[in-house]
């Protein structure tokens, strides 16, 4: 491969550029476009503008395409569908891809390789499993929230189809790594003992994954009457209000009636730490 | 009225068992069986057994037809499909309601009046906000154990259809005695400010509806090797280990890293606490 574009699944190979189409548990290489990406990007030169129906590399094909099965349901769409939304003849679209199902497995794994990529970057790295814990949950949120359609539909994956049931697997590795690292923080006495550990691991991404069902960048839920601010939320306050909530809760530590009913029990903490 | 089944959402009318079918603002009533639930139940004398094909009554009807709707999605169900998994006539589904719509307007609100019934409950009692709102959200566990496959359905709808947008308007209504009551805790200084109460809510929730993409009564999740108890988790369990980490946070607050982390924040909280 002489040039790579891994950010968007791009390889050029022997001059034509490639993108990865899982098949079993190898990838196959297909060639996808007749132009580079650098023809169709937006630097293309403005002297020469495109006549007629707007031309789709994979990637805004796919962006379409994720949303139509997002709206419609995978199993409810048909490449006619697709088509009749692109504006585009079918054979425009097997141009690119040989089925519906290759859109899918492009889409999944758009969404894993993101979630698997933050996974291998945890992995890898040092510091108390709580923390590395943490980083993972920070990293997800930015996936959910960079990737969403794509992980919305990975969410939505029941196993109807080969693809979907490849795509289950890896979200179940995933998932795994997860619960290990939860025992593992548990372990070391930094996660509370008295959840079962793979149901606080469940929790903890039930509450990461719940993102894709409201979470919009451009607003913000809406407020009771009278109260705090508006405006968009970036990924990295959402990734902050996660880790807050799901590592520290929403109670306050110090509120008058929680210290009330723990003051007893801190004492003997403190006491215990400070020996 | 004379005699009423409201657990069933059943009502007599004039000699009659009726069920409420909502209509726009109202309801209507509408008569959905021969028998009264007393002949159709197990109680039913033993000396008489059915043949041929099971009968439906309107309650094991709408569980099969909700369990189509989620597998299939609502629109990608036809009342055809309806009537082949049951093992009846479609003349046999019209006798107890006039439309698929009608199905799920009864299963919507199956869910619904669930959640309200303990919103409801929670409105009218007494204490501090942030107990009111532990009450809500550990009813609502409850709710969603015991209705699954309804709240499954309501979280899925999308409103593309005049009873799914009326659902979601109920839904709506829940979502603000949900934000009202972390904002409340909040100016009662017992939620954490650090976070928008809006955002807060959304996460309560989030992490409360996404029991449903796992949740099963029978079964717990999958442990990593060598750890913790297995076997059935009960309502009860699911809801403690909600409140634990959504109030509490999932780490431990006597831990030695949190601890010498925060230790000087606390020695300040306790100081004014007992002054």
């Amino acid at each position: 491969m002489d040039r790579q574009r891994p950010d968007l699944d791009l390889y050029e190979k022997r001059g034509t550029w490639v993108t990865r189409v899982p098949t079993g548990r190898s990838v196959r290489y297909v060639g996808f476009m007749a132009h580079s990406p650098a023809r169709n990007s937006r630097s293309a030169s403005p002297a020469a503008p495109r006549r007629g129906r707007p031309g789709y590399d994979l990637e805004s094909l796919l962006a379409v395409a994720v949303t139509v099965f997002n709206e419609r349901g995978y199993d409810g769409t048909s490449m006619e569908d697709l088509s009749r939304r692109l504006g585009i003849a079918k054979s425009s679209i097997y141009y690119h891809v040989d089925s519906k199902e290759d859109l899918l497995a492009l889409a999944l794994d758009r969404a894993l390789d993101g979630l698997f990529s933050v996974a291998d970057e945890v992995k890898s790295s040092d510091g108390p499993a709580i923390e590395r814990l943490e980083r993972l949950v920070r990293g997800s949120v930015h996936v959910l929230a960079e990737r969403m359609p794509y992980v919305t539909l990975l969410l939505r994956a029941r196993g109807n189809t080969t693809t979907e049931r490849r795509a289950l697997v890896r979200r179940r590795e995933f998932d795994q790594i997860v619960a290990d690292l939860v025992a593992e923080a548990e372990r070391d006495g930094e996660v509370r003992p008295d959840v079962d550990p793979a149901i606080t691991a469940r929790l903890l991404f039930g509450l990461v994954n719940s993102l894709v069902e409201w979470y919009r960048p451009s607003r913000r839920p809406k407020e009771p009457a009278g109260s705090a601010p508006t405006g968009p939320i970036a990924a990295s306050e959402l990734a902050d209000a996660v880790c807050t909530v799901a590592f520290d809760g929403l109670r306050i530590r110090g509120s008058a009636n929680h210290l009330a009913a723990t003051a007893a029990e801190q004492d003997r903490d403190m006491k215990a730490v400070r020996q």
